[in-house]
């Protein structure tokens, strides 16, 4: 099986027969953009042995690259469309491994409304497998929610429970053993994008931003952008019942959740007029703290209103 | 210099301070499109070891990853926007390395109208340098030129000298040495993405492809995607000057360029009346063949008519 007929057996159907991938046969894909509408487009990398391990399931590693480059169309207040697959095998895959892999892909494009545009697959000698995916998505004119537009005053919410993605991770690293291993390992990678506050964000948020880095460093981001502060109610964090379990066991620091990166969830900076209905709509939402025009950079206190002090700041890859 | 330093010092100034990249901070990129227009995207990856070499320089993998990108543009019949650039290193890159690869970047961001629009700066840990690059550019409604629209009695023109880049590439692997040796590994780093075609194609073109996999594997391309058979007369291809004297001098077989890629020229079927047309306008272009519907796939004659038989087909990965 050459490159060609992997292309036609494994990734063709993964255009579910969209004129616009032209069956994957043409230069370039071709997108129409409905009229009032405009194009968000990001681009997220993953990588062997830095995002997923060596040994991840095929199946997981699809969820994990697909799911991660569309939450960050959520974050922009964004439909889902379409998405770019770009994959560099460091030798030939196997039947059992595309199979397992695209199976996973198709799942996840029925789960949120996308189809595979089109692509590149490559070889990479003497490298590692890595998955570049650039998803595309459509917004109204002018109704794309940047990280720059909170508001003194705004409230802070958290779209769900912190932290599970990162105890899976230290689970699938062997550094941490729970009763709920299956759990956390599936939060790692099965992030949900938070489509579902799309329509939501689109009337009441001013900012938002998808937590891929780590909560502090992506309320920094907004913060930055926004050229404001924000305070952070520890306190008003809450965790699923799995991680409060673990955490009340002990010997596990629920302060690393606060930095913990790959969960996906949204931060957004709404009015505080909005909390309630947001609230009603959306019951794992929470509002765990309030941005400032009185101070920069982000602070945290606790339920002693004691500010509490912390070094790392999220995610970098050098 | 962490991940953030190097995407501020480097890659921003990419975004040539264009309002859609919204300074690299956000979770995505916001492009509007214009009435009557559709988006073209394509995705190009290049690896080291793979598609350059392990001692390539850093302006040249920039050159070469995104002209290759932007080449299906133009072989699409659009006209270039912006791109994501989606780079994994295997470690922390180095400023001079950095600042020679953006400003290549930059330098062809000017020569063919294009701006970075976003993308993802990763670590591959035991990987190779990766740069998947998308391009998105865009094309009045249904002016997009296809593979499959070529016509019964079209003729098949090639918009350039064939094969430099294939023989620069084997200088490179120091398999072949000649008298003009900078100018053709020149034209392997350096691709040019025919883009002054684009209005004539528009016009007149039935189908077209770039020759990224070799002249006979993409005209197959376009005679599978369009239903039809073509004929190339080999005596009707031209190559460039210094590529002549190298043939004429013997020890290196023009059959050779049939198959090479990385030329980035373009294929096109035109109606046989618009073919002086294009000769007027571009008088690199040449008529090399044509198509017909009276047998499949690809057939090559020589001076006295004879069909010539050939193997290699061009390039896969596995």
């Amino acid at each position: 099986m050459n490159e060609f007929d992997l292309i036609a057996q494994y990734f063709l159907p993964l255009t579910q027969g969209r004129p616009e991938a032209m069956n994957l046969r043409d230069d370039a894909a071709l997108l129409s953009v409905p009229q009032g509408m405009q194009m968000v487009i990001s681009t997220d990398t993953m990588n062997q042995g830095t995002h997923f391990t060596t040994d991840a399931a095929p199946a997981n590693i699809a969820h994990k690259s697909l799911r991660a480059a569309l939450s960050d169309l959520a974050a922009m207040g964004a439909e889902p469309l379409c998405y770019q697959l770009a994959i560099a095998f460091p030798q030939k895959p196997d039947p059992a491994w595309m199979a397992e892999f695209t199976a996973a892909l198709l799942e996840d494009q029925q789960a949120f409304g996308v189809f595979c545009s089109g692509g590149d697959t490559t070889g990479i000698q003497g490298g590692v497998l890595s998955i570049s995916i650039t998803v595309i998505g459509l917004v109204p004119n002018d109704k794309a929610v940047k990280r720059s537009g909170a508001q003194d005053g705004d409230a802070l919410i958290l779209s769900g429970p912190l932290g599970d993605a990162f105890i899976g991770l230290q689970i699938l690293r062997r550094d941490l053993h729970s009763d709920d291993d299956a759990y956390f390992t599936r939060a790692y990678f099965r992030p949900q994008p938070r489509f579902d506050l799309v329509p939501a964000m689109r009337v009441h948020a001013h900012a938002a931003i998808d937590i891929s880095d780590g909560l502090i460093a992506d309320l920094g981001h907004i913060c930055a952008a926004s050229n404001l502060g924000a305070t952070i109610h520890l306190d008003h964090i809450r965790y699923s019942e799995a991680a409060q379990k673990l955490i009340e066991k002990g010997g596990f620091d629920y302060k690393n959740l606060l930095s913990a990166g790959d969960d996906y969830e949204l931060l957004l900076a709404v009015p505080e007029n909005a909390v309630a209905e947001i609230m009603k709509h959306h019951p794992s939402a929470m509002q765990i703290g309030t941005f400032s025009s009185r101070h920069k950079g982000v602070v945290m206190i606790d339920s002693q209103g004691h500010s509490v002090p912390f070094e790392d700041s999220g995610w970098s890859h050098f």
